[in-house]
């Protein structure tokens, strides 16, 4: 295969995307255009620029983007109207994030003119899979480099030696091991591996990073009230604000609370289970209140077909296939059923729990003057309950009389 | 349509159904049969014997079942393999009982020569959809009587007139109307109505009947394992117990916590919204233990298939089709994939939240061989990756290529 | 309660509705308005409007509307392009006709000011359901009236009673009972009933009215070739027309080729079951053509997708829930999934059989080049099928794994 | 990777497998152990003998098996009882048979102590996944050799040197290429490839094998009579038979009728779109009667629970997964459906087309009392229509109260 000659790296301006940066100058001898995502995640991007113009990189190759704003608005939003959760339980944090680094890749290589894009992800996770596919969607012809797929850097001591033989700074607490990996972005800390692996043994409590211990968290409950318009929030506390801003803002208040704390073994696409200690303050908040507000104003009928298609939505963005028609099918069935989806909810936060207390809508479709049990002034007659019941009965008869006909002649 | 002749009827023992008795016994000339079940609600039944007999019940007529033990190994635990969830929340607490009591009228209706069961609920409720269609599924000649649909005892001074010109007590407490509505059995309680009826309006604290007010649990948290078999409890911390019983301990437990807490609006099947306040701290527990054991041996094809047939399912049970072909064959499937659904969780309990925090068993899928960080020794090819992501990057890189061709045309 | 002002009733002109046209008159003493529908049902609907006059409706309060064009284009065709089929076989012809008349009798009571619609559906049938549950959709104050679950006219010797006593004039052949009901629009002609009552007796020659008997279909194959955009047929043979223009030329072909011919047992909404022989000849044909274009057009993630949604979406239309969100949600996925869903698809019509032969499109993707039993020039690497399988295989193998491990050591 | 000492191949006696069959000897040096299996595939078994003899595999490791009784019964019978359609339309007669092969290749390799198995399937197909999953289900540890991916006999002519030098017999008629390829087995046949590449071209008339062309079946209809016991058929025209003899019985008579013919575009795994012809005479008959007994035994509520999990089951054998956790699963659930689904179904076959005209079961539900146009003696009280309409309705009326609302504040 052809070597590239241009290639745009997804960058963090850690030791490991420093060494893939230089692997794809010395294996290729290709330019490299380097792509830094601000997704929220907590740190400073400008060393991310020193260390690349330092490893050779041309300033004008260097492309760091705050993309917090598109990530929430145009990412997390639209999954967080689905009140998606992947095997039940797990928020999909980092899926979420992968198609949208994907895109940047494939816009900085059209602008730049570069044939191939690359990752940092390895070859056991889900992460190539959905950085690869969202590009194949996103441009059938762009070639994608995965050097943890490719290269012989197969222990840590391979990698210092090539680190050092290349003149990349290493941080000094970066010379061991990191206990356990790390994946962070404005809706969530993810961590696996090492210390994580054996899924009997408990996570040891340096391994929370975001989320205040639920012993240390404020002894006084919080009320936050989110407000939804078509199923997205839109202020909190009766302040309207961006996107991105009302997640950081559940996220400050969600962690200072100790919620969205999760411990979980899930399966991976690629066929393996692995264990995952995720740290989602914001989302937890987020999910409990769009359901509270979805119970007030979204009918059953919208409301259970949702419920019955959401696994594979949830499974769709966990696998990789944001880019994909089947997702944006399952979106547009979820966004029609979002347009009523409007009104507050009160949530309420205390150690480690976020619940929903107190709802209200001008769409509400709940109506006192029907489940009062005071007289209700005839919006209901009671006597149709008993058709409604007869013929939902009618062919439980039929089946139960058919048993027992049969039953009598064996 | 013809008087019954005998009518076995769903008795707690309190005002409303001894009501229920009279009017039946006045408005049909009827023999009417006693059945109290013993659901684990937590209260006296001689009483209710005592009652009975006060009321002209014969003693051969009343029956008074502890079905504890039956309601959770043959009606719970069955549902819990599910990890049914009706609207994304509710654990079904109050559906799941309904047709275990309607199956006990059935039964007394055929032993002793009844042509008639009765019960309680309204006329606007869930409770009457399910246990007539159980009676239905059971008994399709049966005919249930349901006295809130038929008689004109529609608002409280009615009902506290028909009770004392029928020299029925009424205790002192009963005199005023309860601020709302409750329903309880081992798996949980149920409070609705009145004070709860504007889902703006928070629960007040006197709602709250089983479970301690978070702010009051233990400062210490508390570990519990929980030991399953083939999807069902069978231990707690070691110790081999009863469906029932361990239930029973899981409440006390959970309960002490603060686990379980429920404040939600749902879809009743009737067509209308209600809001209900829902405990079930043993039953909280007990799904985030299943899922933690299901985590390690159950298969992601299995998983994600009960994943997408669980709303059906809880949907099901939720509208009283218990006895349906469609439930059955549902559980089925469900009961399928337990087979090795065993090992032990550790669920750690602190102040309102439950939360699996380690998980082992010898029917474990997980592999620590193939998701290690670390070499494994040849386990897993990563250069396999390559072809999966290419293969199921295909079909989008074929739709790419169509749109971009499609579009040029345009 | 209150008697009706001012109806609209659904009239057809026949005995029946003119019946009930009388009964609301001397009933309610109200004013009639009548709507009557060309959907295509091949009868001439001027006679209706003298009969209507007859019986002393005001011309003014006659409507008799075309609807055709808007039956096929809003109704028709955005149900096939869901493929949707209940239970497995029947096009809905029936179904999917009722919400249209629903939608205009409550459009002429807002226009007329009336205060009730009524219809001539039976209290056993679907069709009640169908338009009660969407003039509840469309306006929620409208009251529905439906004189066969009120009148005491239970035999066909009171009905003709009623209609000498009353002046409405009975057609000779109209004295004894059909020997079979008949529904029939542009999409199908639906018969049950009477003769058709025994499942184990095959339907009579003569309840065939609209497809030739295929032992009489033309020994010569025809090819019909038909154009899709988005979805929707748009032309036939080339020749761009109306939508219900094209399906009355693919009635025309189809009835003559004997083609659309069904004899089922259906499970009705209210719980019975019932026997139905259905001819829908141009809709047979749409569908397989339909399939055929999505063939070659539709990805088969998405086309998975809507195979999966299907039964509901189909289910929804038979039990009358057109105007529902779930329905509308739905169909927001289903047309998501047609945008690209456009090319010719030829279909060779002979006895009683419609079978796509061809396809094409400029929208196409398939791709012969990877298709090919050729050598592909490098397209496909055979080579990435073992890691796709390998990956796939992986947890089978970790179950096969476990489970023998769990075998040796019971 | 180690060279295998013992491959079990999956051997036609052809002259593809014929060649891989030598390949592994020179490849490898190792020895061969052939299974030659009898699906109904309607060619002699014993010249594949004679040819393995005179490749110079030892009399002991050649093994012909009669496989037709345990094809139907195990793999066909089951399958038929979900009425599984891939696409909506392939009856997956090759998809179905792929995994009875794979367990027997594995059953000899334990049976020989061969440490692996080989299969003659293409790298670009879905068979090598059929193959190759099942093999990874049943002995995770068995090794799958697939020549077609790693061999360089990538065009006709080097195969047919390799066939020359290893003095492997070539028919005549093998000379050249085949115009399009073939799979039989009792279920069906398929032919795929070369003249059926492109779809927008009718398929000639000489890939038609095994259905006689309709225009040359019979002038008269024939009837045939199905008996289904708990969903599988037992007997044809009251004769009773073994699975395999009844699925011959129909392919003859179906084929004889012109019934089962299918031109398709599918979705393959893999990823790309790809052409056949499918002719399943004994399959189509079997699948409209199975279709037909349920009409009459299977209640709505299994039914519709079974045709909505249907296209993922159809999936899945398709796929390769047969033997994965949730096949079985939704067997499970199939098979409880399948209880009562006992009963006669008559089949009309003429020209092409295989319809149900009539059907009779001691396990009915059908009830002619309730749905009778005649008096029904009170099976049904129709007023119960109005209740349950009511109940349907409400949701619905109060989403266009809430919408009304809603708009008239905008």
């Amino acid at each position: 295969m052809l070597k590239p000659k241009k290639v745009v790296l997804a960058y963090s301006g850690g030791l490991d995307t420093s060494i893939i940066l230089k692997w794809l100058q010395t294996e290729y001898g290709c330019e490299v255009v380097t792509f830094t995502a601000d997704l929220g995640q907590g740190e400073e991007l400008e060393p991310a620029r020193q260390k690349a113009i330092l490893l050779g990189i041309k300033p004008e190759n260097i492309h760091i983007v705050d993309v917090r704003e598109e990530f929430v608005r145009d990412f997390v939003f639209p999954m967080f109207r689905a009140n998606a959760l992947y095997e039940g339980l797990y928020l999909l944090g980092t899926s979420i994030a992968r198609p949208l680094i994907s895109q940047h890749l494939v816009r900085i290589a059209h602008e730049t003119g570069a044939d191939a894009v690359a990752h940092g992800a390895t070859g056991k996770g889900n992460d190539q899979v959905r950085f690869e596919l969202s590009a194949a969607a996103l441009d059938p012809a762009i070639r994608v480099i995965a050097p943890w797929r490719l290269w012989d850097l197969t222990s840590r001591t391979k990698l210092l030696e090539f680190a050092e033989a290349n003149q990349i700074p290493i941080a000094k607490d970066k010379r061991g091991e990191a206990p356990f990996s790390v994946d962070a972005n404005l809706l969530h800390t993810s961590s696996e591996g090492r210390v994580l692996e054996d899924p009997a043994v408990e996570a040891p409590d340096y391994v929370y990073q975001r989320i205040t211990p639920v012993e240390q968290a404020p002894e006084t409950p919080e009320m936050v009230e989110i407000t939804f318009e078509k199923g997205d929030a839109v202020a909190i506390n009766g302040e309207r604000l961006s996107p991105a801003t009302i997640l950081t803002r559940l996220n400050e208040i969600g962690g200072k609370h100790g919620v969205g704390l999760l411990d979980m073994v899930e399966n991976r696409f690629v066929g393996m289970k692995s264990r995952g200690v995720y740290e989602t303050p914001g989302g937890t908040i987020l999910m409990e209140a769009h359901r509270g507000i979805e119970q007030i104003t979204l009918d059953s009928g919208a409301g259970h077909l949702k419920d019955s298609i959401m696994p594979r939505y949830a499974e769709l963005i966990y696998n990789g296939f944001w880019f994909s028609p089947e997702r944006e099918a399952l979106q547009a069935l979820i966004d029609k059923t979002q347009e009523h989806v409007t009104g507050t909810v009160r949530v309420k936060l205390y150690k480690g729990s976020a619940r929903t207390v107190a709802r209200w809508s001008e769409h509400s479709l709940y109506s006192e003057k029907h489940v009062t049990f005071e007289e209700d002034a005839g919006a209901y007659d009671q006597k149709d309950a008993e058709g409604f019941i007869r013929l939902n009965a009618l062919r439980l008869k039929l089946i139960a009389t058919r048993n027992a006909r049969v039953a009598r002649k064996v």
